[in-house]
């Protein structure tokens, strides 16, 4: 950390700075310029005392040089991480195709987008059992009926599952019947339940919340990881800027970006990414250019009558299934290879 | 709602959505003109409508014209809604301040703050037992004992007492200790927290998340309204822009749109929404001027040790006095009056 | 300047950017950390020198410590500026009042709005010749004559007129007709008319970019400033959000932050600010108690036929006499007067 | 457009309405709902009959559902515009690579970088003589002898060549010495600069401003199609958003909605889009992946001492040599073909 201070700081406030430092068990590298004092902290510095320094009479500024996230970070762990689930790799070059319905409606529904999921190569169903919605009179999900119609559906036909789940006392049942969590954009930063997932047992996508950093994105994983969770994989999944013909604005740099800060995988949600069907084809195409580790597509069989009115986003399953095609075709160039399929039919 | 055809729409396509609106039992007003047509639903909308349509071959827009809350809504409510709280009256041309340290830190610091609170004339004192932080080493607060510590200095000095609830499973025993519960900027759409706010008892102060609309704090007062708690407050807190001077960019205009759109009180957080202890006086007097129903600021007897380190962000206690005394002769030039304190000292 | 180097940076790689700095003729303090080394520069370092040393092998950050703008800052020029306008006062304590159409539109339209705004007690009139409109086939202005028009307006009634000039070409011509020059919020990195203004010999009113930082904005003033025109004021019209309800969101903490970091006068612009009619009181009001030395307002005679179909924002003229009426109550209570009206009707 | 009423407007406010619309000579399609009654206007509207309606009595919205453009809109032009200067051809399919330094900054360095963008199969050498620079103290570019250096560079390497033109007042020279004019993003809407490249004779590379809409990057493509002047192709270069991490957040999903909605080629320019040189290259595969009809990005012999600092983000020759092939590779999977290079080295 350093102590930026101000023009012509006296002397007196100098010390004082110093031994505020000191008086923590730090060393104060001090340079003293023309104008200003700059002062270097070596050690351990806590959080209290950087906003304790930034309060005092001379000091301008004070500037964090060492990122809060560790378990997060790639400095402290080189490599990539690979999750493993039942023979499907993410991480480390494999690209792992998510895809299937907003929300689960019924069984045939499930199980009928399961089918075509799986034919397409694609290793992972979606589906929302609990759906977080703006207004509290929207269809909110299906409920707990919703998870064992996914479990059946991805059993049935040789997939992993991917469920949201959106409170901490939900956590154990959806850990029950789904093999990946899922944080949505607007929990990034319920912490309750991201303690919760850090001992769920189960891998856990995290998305970024709408206009949350890079840095907050890492740090909300961090919460997970230090539970003792090592399976998270972060999600992309767009941000809220001016502009309002896409639902969001898609960072495809923050695929690059976040596989450079840490070492989890990046995950593209180019659905909610635009919220329009007809980018979702070219934004999964770029994602996976851009070097993303997978992508999560919604996909239904009659988006004009999907429940939620996400139908808008969602792909025909002929344009899903030629998309996964085309991706597998493209992800080589780019160093890429298709996650292999799920090892067996049994789910969980 | 109202439906906007594409250019020169085939009369087949018309006609494919016009029996897609009567089949639900809508009329259909057409509007034929020279490039495109426009057809206007009369009756009660469902979201799902709206979806269905925009996918229609021939459809360019779907308009909504109606607002998606109702409860929260003036439309509904033309008359302000006054909060009253042991004769704290908070709306309705009233000005409340509520004011105390980001963290609740031990009996002797949150008791001198609240005799502080008190002297100055404020009426309600803040303080976090709980506090949510953007990474997990931060600290989080000194948990269920702040809230007794918090209770008893709010009684002793007679103070209602407002603290922040993060998590379903505590709403209720904030609800037992404090007289407001607080949802924070990362929690607003916490749906089921907010679902659980709705019957416990309590009024509710719910802060704008920091990158969110005003539609979409409206709807998510109306999941606590729709519970049945009808003493609902509506928090401007900042929101997130591209200037990085400020903490966050305070949006006074919210003030009046809200209180336009809403019949519930607006409240005003200077602190959170600016960051900067230099601009808290400024922007306490601009929101009052604004036309805002109250305020609630960080104050801290020694805020450059405060345990959050949000110290910089807080008023020293003679700054907080001092900035009471003037808004209190600011309110009359905008037709508002300092809410009268409490009756008594018996918090809850 | 200061360098902070990656983690763990070889001694070798250590000394080169070592060298790269003395090379430069400064003297470099280095501090040695557990994981971390940080340089200190001393000196006056030049852009390059940064961008360079960014880019060296070894180097995680270069942060700058000092501010890139000189003229424009209260460091070196402690007191506020205070523009005197035959005698009209702009700064120090003074609040200024500017009021007029968004487009001068006829002889008689203009001097009839210049009547109002004489008898409301504000000091200047506003009008628009040319207007920067987002597409060609909207109204664009009535041009040079438009100058004149204005011009005899505000002589005929004793006060000062300011117009907005698009293009350096025109700065002469609107420097002959109008006291104070305006530059739009398009324009606020237009690099060749900052430039020319700076020796236009008039005071200009710099509108800050719709999402341009503080620190933009100052050195946009810093290129009137070092051409040698020191007559400058900032002026806060909004900035973009995600909100879409306003036309921008009013940043009104810019008014006391742009004041703590520099010595010019701070105008408001509540009309382009929020693009409401309604909202236009509430956020005069807001402007004036968080410290703005002036406000620019829109006022129209008939705002539902105005010409640029901005009339949404203008004010009607008893709307406006009010307001002005109850600015000049609010001033004193947050350490500001009215200024004088102008000492003679002569313009120019 | 459409008319959207208050709830329950009373009769005589409806008839005020009508008889506005009526008196401009078009037809009031009136739909009488419940709650509201909505006016459909079929008829070539003009924008200040809109901005007058929302101001009337009763009315609670105006929705415009034409668009303002028209000659930069798909809808009136359906095929691809295809750009075709000496051979090389823009849109259409084909994909063009501009490569060269942010700045020209002498006859050597341009000659050589010219030789190595030529080599690595790109068509066109970008560099700027005029900088647009935040401060004034900055290195502002070597000026017009830049632009001689640049064209004598492409001529001998058979290179088209691309420079910004900054003022009006530029516009002729610049077209005299290069192929393609550019509009840098802080003058996106400056229409005087617009104007006068509507007749320049010369293809124009527009960039969106960082903070502008994909409507408003359109209009202001009209101002110049206006003129004339039919070749201009439309350049995202990513948006101002809360991350600080990237310089900007490159919006890529703009790349497929503006070819939707126009016919112009869309070009990507990673370089500024990022501002860090490791994020060039995934972002210029994405941007193909996406469908971009070109990149442009920075290429610099010696980064690190370039003179405008802004070396940081760009390519080292031999990362430049290998991205162009990678490319050539990819843009086959996305049917695009590279184009083709120019006929001859006689550049104009």
């Amino acid at each position: 950390m350093i102590v930026i201070t101000s023009n012509h700081t006296p002397e007196e406030q100098l010390q004082d700075i110093i031994a505020v430092i000191e008086k923590e068990g730090l060393q104060a590298h001090v340079s003293r310029g023309a104008d200003r004092t700059v002062i270097g902290l070596i050690g351990s510095v806590n959080p209290q005392l950087a906003a304790h320094l930034r309060q005092m009479k001379g000091v301008e500024n004070v500037v964090k040089i060492s990122k809060s996230y560790k378990l997060a970070s790639r400095d402290f762990h080189p490599d990539d991480t690979v999750i493993d689930i039942r023979g499907v790799k993410i991480g480390g070059g494999n690209l792992v195709i998510m895809g299937g319905p907003c929300a689960v409606e019924s069984p045939e529904q499930i199980d009928e987008i399961a089918r075509l999921v799986k034919a397409s190569g694609a290793q992972v169903l979606r589906g929302g059992a609990f759906k977080p919605r703006t207004g509290p009179y929207s269809f909110q999900g299906v409920g707990v009926e919703g998870l064992t119609m996914m479990q059946e559906a991805g059993r049935r036909h040789g997939l992993l599952t991917i469920t949201e789940v959106m409170t901490p006392e939900y956590v154990d049942i959806c850990a029950e019947h789904a093999d990946i969590l899922q944080v949505g954009t607007r929990n990034m930063q319920n912490f309750d339940l991201l303690r919760k997932l850090g001992t769920c047992g189960r891998p856990v996508l995290l998305k970024r919340g709408f206009s949350a950093t890079y840095d907050e994105l890492l740090n909300a994983a961090e919460y997970i990881l230090a539970g003792g969770n090592k399976d998270v994989m972060l999600c992309e999944r767009g941000v809220r800027t001016f502009e309002t013909y896409t639902r969001n604005t898609l960072d495809l740099a923050a695929i690059p970006a976040l596989q450079s800060l840490s070492h989890l995988p990046v995950i593209s949600d180019p659905s909610h990414g635009t919220g329009r069907r007809e980018l979702v084809e070219p934004m999964s195409k770029a994602s996976v250019a851009a070097g993303a580790d997978g992508l999560i597509i919604e996909m239904h069989t009659d988006p004009d009558n999907s429940m939620t009115g996400d139908g808008v986003q969602s792909l025909f399953p002929d344009q899903f299934h030629n998309l996964v095609q085309d991706l597998g075709r493209l992800a080589p160039l780019v160093g890429r290879q298709m996650s292999p399929q799920a090892r067996d039919a049994v789910t969980i």
